[in-house]
């Protein structure tokens, strides 16, 4: 059983639906099959519902990935990704979160924005505005983008240099927490007659950084959470470090065996910043395809794949590491290549099975099909368990087919998981931080920087 | 009786309720009162109870301000407006949409964005989001700031000139036109097996302007609008310009002596530009304050005038008018000032009773009160229609308290309006383009651009 070392009671896992606002995020090839709702993105519809149905099942969170750019490099263009509708066409997710939060008290909605997308100034105020309608229960997965689309479209000459992203990053969280944390003191909203609130307790913050100078007020009053919760998604050397001066949860591309050692690095990069190193929590990306019986979740696994498109999980690929995998045999060893530039997915993918001779065809089917986890919902309970054991603290459910792979996820293997006492039935009180956290946890500081309401 | 001279038919008048998410937009000093939802605004209740109310009494639209900078030139800072809650807090307007979306079906929602606060290729997928999300109720209120603070936290050095704002504004309407309308042709979307939309159909814009370099393509398919419905708010020389230019909709500081000319003159502008001068709707800013007798009427606006914070209203126009009014003598007649540099405002106050000495403490006062239309229902349905004749096509209800003044002109002014054929009792089928210029009305185009997909 997993057991929480600090409570020596079982671990609770954390559990988010992992969608995106677009057609095909993942698993493409299967939009078009008559029991998913993708094609009705459009809509609200679609939304409403899934979030209801997450509530009811517990969820800690929806979160919502993104991308500002097209998967245009694959056979030198983006035919492919727009055939496939491999996220494109994608629309803002932000602007669903209030929409979800009519229908929903406790639920939380992580998004992800790139720090090349929007100016800090106008994003921090995105973020405060979205803490106070849903009443504290916002989270931000904060990228730094790798497609060179985004960047050429948002007025970058070309994308920066990975480092040089990261320092752009730094810089731009450092504006986006004084905004959050410094400039309106906790008591600054007196609402007495002819005073809505003291000035002498709302601050400019003046930052002047390498990238950014902003000098405030920020505009919002204090939001339930002030800083959303921050979620960051990097595995290489730098991102993990990024993680761990900033990030309060992890998601990571890890397998079974690598992921103990990428925990415990990135907890003590956190520690060498000064922060408590279980402050960190780390979510794996899972695809759960759940039967009565293993044989009956097998055949639900090979109807599917049969359906994968190896076009789409290849024009994803490509964008992703930066080359175009059109122009490789896809039946050739990986061996013969040069992948020194393909660092992250390419490497996590061979390593899960160092042993095989892979090829990049392999790794195509791989990417999309490598985080299924198939069987019945005791046999994924262990398997979770054992991830748990292992370093996980939480887990984004890839969906197949939508709602249905949070449906069966929610009927089937929550119950057991509620048994182990590995999954919430109710909802703690208070923001999402407290939620994930521990109740009432006092609002997260950045590491190092002290606040003028301290 | 106000005739639409093409059809020979009552005029039917145009009804938007101007709001803001903040605490206290124009008339300022009236939050603390019991009768208005004010200082609710951080939740998505009073809101969502607004959209109803306006569906309910058949407007067309919610008209939502915005700023992204804070009024920080009178007396020297921003205690004032801070104090007053004069525009700050501020929160994201955009954000309230999707909310208020889930609860109507046919109330329309125009967002104030200006083009310093967000890059054109991500707002142009807001925006494509926001109409997907609402069927096609979006417009767009274009600004270019008037705020100094807004443009120095945005990562400009200093507020652009004047001019130069609009030569930029025009840049960036030409980007957000081609990714709307040219870059996703009609028929795109198949959706057909392996095919969820035709790479020939979807073509990058290639923008290479003077302010914005934009390959696109655009990230969202063609929503029912593709172009949210143009609103622009602007009376100097190069504002009317860029009005005749691509606006839909005006929204004029102007009185009923004035009204007549300006109309003409933008109307004028825009046939130079090749459109149809009819294309232009003119919408101005009354605040209706509505009693069973004039009497009683009158008797509300006194108390409500009594409450009115002329330093909240001495900030709002001094970062209006970009000149600290704290400075000055607030009794010395105008005339006594040199107010070059201060078009506009001041001019079109001012100008309401040409033969008065106007002194700065007059002007503060009228800024908050000059919209105030008080009466009785038929009195106000006769102003209103006054003003049809001289050329408005539709008002934006500015309100002193909220809901309250939607609901007074609700139940009282608009049953007068509609027994005359002067306002909608349901909506017209349609995109909110349809509906303000009649049913089916072929999707705007930008003057003198053709589209790839003409």
């Amino acid at each position: 059983m997993a057991i929480d070392s600090s409570t020596s009671e079982p671990k609770r896992l954390l559990f988010n639906a992992f969608s995106m606002n677009c057609v095909s995020h993942i698993q493409h090839g299967l939009w078009g099959r008559d029991d998913t709702r993708q094609t009705e993105y459009l809509s609200l519809e679609p939304w409403l519902d899934l979030a209801r149905i997450l509530e009811a099942g517990c969820f800690d969170a929806l979160f919502l990935a993104d991308v500002v750019g097209v998967y245009d490099n694959y056979r030198g263009g983006a035919d492919t990704s727009i055939r496939e509708a491999m996220q494109i066409p994608v629309n803002d997710p932000s602007l669903l979160i209030p929409a979800m939060a009519t229908v929903t008290e406790h639920l939380g909605f992580a998004f992800t924005s790139s720090i090349l997308a929007e100016h800090p100034f106008a994003f921090a105020r995105r973020v405060s505005t979205l803490d106070h309608l849903t009443r504290g229960r916002i989270a931000w997965n904060i990228v730094t983008s790798y497609l060179p689309s985004a960047a050429q479209n948002l007025g970058f000459t070309d994308l920066p240099l990975h480092d040089d992203r990261y320092d752009r990053g730094d810089d731009y969280l450092e504006v986006v927490r004084k905004l959050w944390e410094s400039s309106w003191e906790d008591d600054a909203v007196v609402k007495r007659p002819g005073c809505y609130a003291e000035p002498s307790k709302v601050h400019k913050i003046d930052h002047v950084g390498p990238y950014y100078t902003v000098p405030g007020p920020h505009l919002c009053e204090p939001s339930p959470q002030r800083t959303p919760v921050l979620f960051q998604a990097g595995s290489s050397d730098r991102g993990r470090e990024f993680a761990a001066r900033h990030a309060e949860c992890v998601f990571l591309a890890a397998n079974r065996r690598s992921l103990p050692d990428i925990v415990a690095d990135t907890r003590r990069r956190a520690a060498s910043y000064g922060r408590n190193p279980d402050d960190l929590k780390f979510f794996l990306g899972i695809s759960p395809i759940v039967g009565g019986t293993e044989a009956e979740a097998k055949s639900k696994e090979a109807d599917l794949r049969e359906q994968l498109s190896i076009e789409g999980g290849l024009a994803h690929m490509s964008g992703s590491v930066g080359a175009d995998l059109g122009i490789l045999d896809l039946d050739r060893p990986l061996a013969d290549f040069d992948f020194n530039s393909m660092t992250g997915i390419i490497k996590a993918l061979a390593d899960t099975a160092p042993d095989k001779q892979w090829t990049m065809g392999d790794l195509a089917r791989r990417q999309m099909s490598g985080q299924f986890m198939t069987g019945t919902p005791e046999q994924l309970a262990d398997r979770l368990e054992d991830l748990a054991n292992r370093g996980a603290d939480g887990f984004n459910l890839v969906y197949t087919t939508t709602p249905g792979t949070f449906v069966d996820f929610i009927d089937g293997v929550a119950p057991v998981l509620r048994a182990r006492g590995l999954m919430q039935s109710t909802y703690r009180e208070g923001t999402l931080r407290d939620k994930l956290f521990g109740h009432r946890r006092p609002r997260h500081r950045l590491a190092g920087a002290g606040t003028a309401a301290d």
